[in-house]
């Protein structure tokens, strides 16, 4: 860092004692002959910060002692709420996850090394896929490291083997789907969001016999609305297309045993492919896909994204298997937190923030500008010590930028409630923000608090 | 799951009853109009079989209490030698990394709760990133879920935002970066593998202003020779090229700190980006991608695979964190490891078994068959208690299969090596395979130990 700095140093120092053109000319034989890398990364990064869509990072240290869902930030003594927590159920505190990570820790050690191929694979893989596959019904699964890498390598490998195939895509799907599917190469049809007749139209116009996967959600991450999933199944049975369906914001959270969305709505068995996460409600770390034994084994042998990395450490496996195990038996956090996202929405409708209305845990307020955003999150973090990110173009559609609210059983407390609810008003009111009647004059459905009637 | 077993029970039945024709009528109809696609991934799995290409999990449970390199398999009875472990300086039984993970997950309990934009950046994170950037002398680093996401996302990000941009890429790069240029889609130019010459003549094809990426490796997974890294820095320059090296087997073993071969060679300065791995001899988990500022902040602000994924544990950064700074000021793990790779090479150079050449830890005992590779495998775990898995195609070049071995510090042990050797001798014989005149007649550099000289 020494050695950088006196580098810059001396750069500047240079710039002091030359015209401006002999500056740029030693500016570029400094950097490089020929094309100019860092100043190309630069702008790119201008660009984004001139759109107020450049990222910050935000230092959150959530800490066991608080009470609620309380952190700190980079500055010790400055505690504050956080509403954007993807640890759905507060399981992050959960005594028996840690426990396991203690014991798995003094049993095996720190890491697992290797790939699942090569010395990386143990006994508590088989137990966390056995596990899964039993949580969705289905004959077996797959951890990878991450929810993001098993959408991403198996799409792209499932678009490179079968011969022709057409993928569906729903117009909101998740990034890591997006990604895979373009890595894949393969021919990709985008329909309209949860748009039965857009989706039935377009797997019309292919031959019943090209393979054909349909990729959607059950839950979409940023709207919290919910798919057509039995429709969707359907129409796949009738045009011979693989449905594959990301659960990863409803795994943990929704039907008998967490199951998800296809279990509320007992269609597990309808569904071809499932996909979740162990990083958001089951609070550990890594993804998974849940299928048939030949659709399993196939992604095992031919994903590089699982096949070309070193497993996670056996006390994260431990920690993912006792999260996923728990949440089969125990209905408390569930209740909790479907408790405090109705007196959310409650308060929020009382008080004139406008929300989208959906059946999920997930509250997106709504902004309509990527400035407003940030100042929001700037000015809750700064005079309310409240902490919530903004969620801005390319995340989401310009004009829809938002807050993404994310209640947990510890967000039943009034007090940090009303301190919310209190927050919000007062800067709708600086900031001169829309309100309900703007988002319903533009087609949203807004602010039906709605109390999970679908899955309940 | 019982719900499965039912079904295919049935199907068992009815297939009893029918004639041929009509059995596989019922089948197509049965699995789903249109494309059978679990017929199609049974297909690929079964080209697998054929070739011997197919890999099976071994389930290999490395525990603490052993001492030495052993682990047990599935069969809790049956304790093992483990010679293909990636845990390169055997940290995974270090007490400062347990300590960490313990304290965190005391502290912070067990999870990120978010990706790092939301919620799921801390100090950790900070202190750690920090700490791999002043590792390398660079001013920045990026910490990402694993290696292979480093390489993946950084190098396609790096095509889709460089315009017109043309990768050079080592022939024997690791899949991860194979895959980002892929994804990437800009174009590509494989260069012979450490060839300069090669690789001159094509950069030379290009106009200096075309911005490049030379991507290539310092010591190569399977054949654990070194790149010329310094002549490859230098076409860079003169060709105007971004140089892009991937140190995954080489950060935490080698050079001062344990800053890798660039380091060995007093050469980090001269390279742009350094990719490594949390998850080899630091015996964590996650991968990194160390530079500039402005290039670490425009992968921060654009990969998908860091924006849109969920960030690994606190204990899990933590524990990174304590092994590269343990790693930056012991170095009698490092000692330790070249001891045993030097005692392996010459007690394979006295028994005759071939290896390849290199001056490296990784040392590639050469097989030569696909099926004599499974078979050393098995009868090495079954009549030997030892396991050390094969390579085969596609990892490596068919005809060039092998052992890759990989001693650490546990392997001093003269008892270990010496029933390790007597192991191999015998099923060279058993198998009847090549010795070291048939690699050296093949042009391959066979048998000479090397004794780390470039490295030391």
């Amino acid at each position: 860092m020494i050695l950088w700095a006196n580098s810059i140093k001396a750069q500047r120092s240079r710039i002091g004692t030359l015209p401006f053109q002999q500056f740029l000319k030693s500016f570029a034989s400094d950097s490089r002959l020929g094309f100019n890398y860092d100043a190309a990364f630069q702008g790119e990064i201008q660009k984004r910060k001139d759109t107020s869509t450049y990222r910050v990072l935000s230092n959150i240290n959530h800490v066991i002692n608080h009470q609620g869902p309380k952190a700190y930030t980079n500055d010790h003594r400055k505690v504050i709420d956080v509403w954007c927590s993807n640890d759905y159920l507060g399981m992050r505190m959960n005594n028996e996850i840690s426990s396991a990570i203690h014991s798995f820790v003094d049993r095996y050690g720190v890491s697992s090394t290797g790939s699942r191929n090569i010395a990386g694979h143990n006994q508590v893989f088989v137990d966390l896929e056995n596990s899964l596959a039993n949580l969705h019904r289905k004959e077996a699964c797959l951890v990878f490291n991450s929810g993001y890498v098993a959408n991403d390598t198996t799409l792209a490998t499932l678009a490179q083997k079968l011969p022709g195939c057409v993928f569906f895509s729903d117009e909101l799907n998740h990034a890591s789907m997006i990604q895979g599917i373009r890595n894949g190469k393969a021919a990709k049809v985008i329909f309209k969001h949860n748009d039965i007749q857009d989706l039935e139209e377009k797997l019309s116009r292919y031959p019943q016999k090209t393979p054909k996967v349909i990729a959607f959600e059950s839950i979409y991450s940023m709207n919290g609305d919910i798919a057509p999933i039995e429709s969707i199944c359907r129409l796949a049975k009738q045009y011979g297309a693989l449905t594959y369906l990301d659960e990863v914001h409803a795994v943990g959270m929704y039907g008998e045993r967490g199951a998800g969305v296809t279990a509320a709505l007992n269609i597990s068995d309808q569904v071809d492919v499932i996909t979740g996460s162990l990083a958001k409600s089951y609070s550990a770390t890594g993804g998974y896909a849940a299928g048939s034994s030949a659709f399993v084994d196939f992604i095992r042998s031919f994903c590089p994204g699982f096949i070309y990395t070193s497993s996670l450490p056996p006390h994260d496996i431990a920690a993912a298997l006792t999260s996923v195990e728990y949440l089969k038996s125990s209905d408390k956090e569930r209740a909790l937190q479907k408790s405090a996202v109705r007196k959310l929405k409650d308060a929020l409708s009382d008080s004139g923030i406008p929300f989208l209305s959906n059946q999920s845990h997930i509250v997106p307020i709504m902004v309509g500008h990527p400035e407003y955003g940030r100042l929001i999150s700037r000015d809750l973090i700064k005079d309310y010590n409240i902490y919530l990110h903004h969620i801005n173009y390319p995340t989401v559609a310009k004009g829809t930028e938002r807050l993404r609210v994310t209640p947990t059983p510890l967000h039943n407390d009034e007090a940090i409630l009303k301190h919310f609810i209190s927050a919000l008003k007062e800067l709708w009111k600086k900031y001169d923000l829309h309100g309900i009647d703007h988002w319903k004059a533009n087609g949203f459905s807004v602010n039906d608090p709605c109390h999970f009637p679908l899955v309940a």
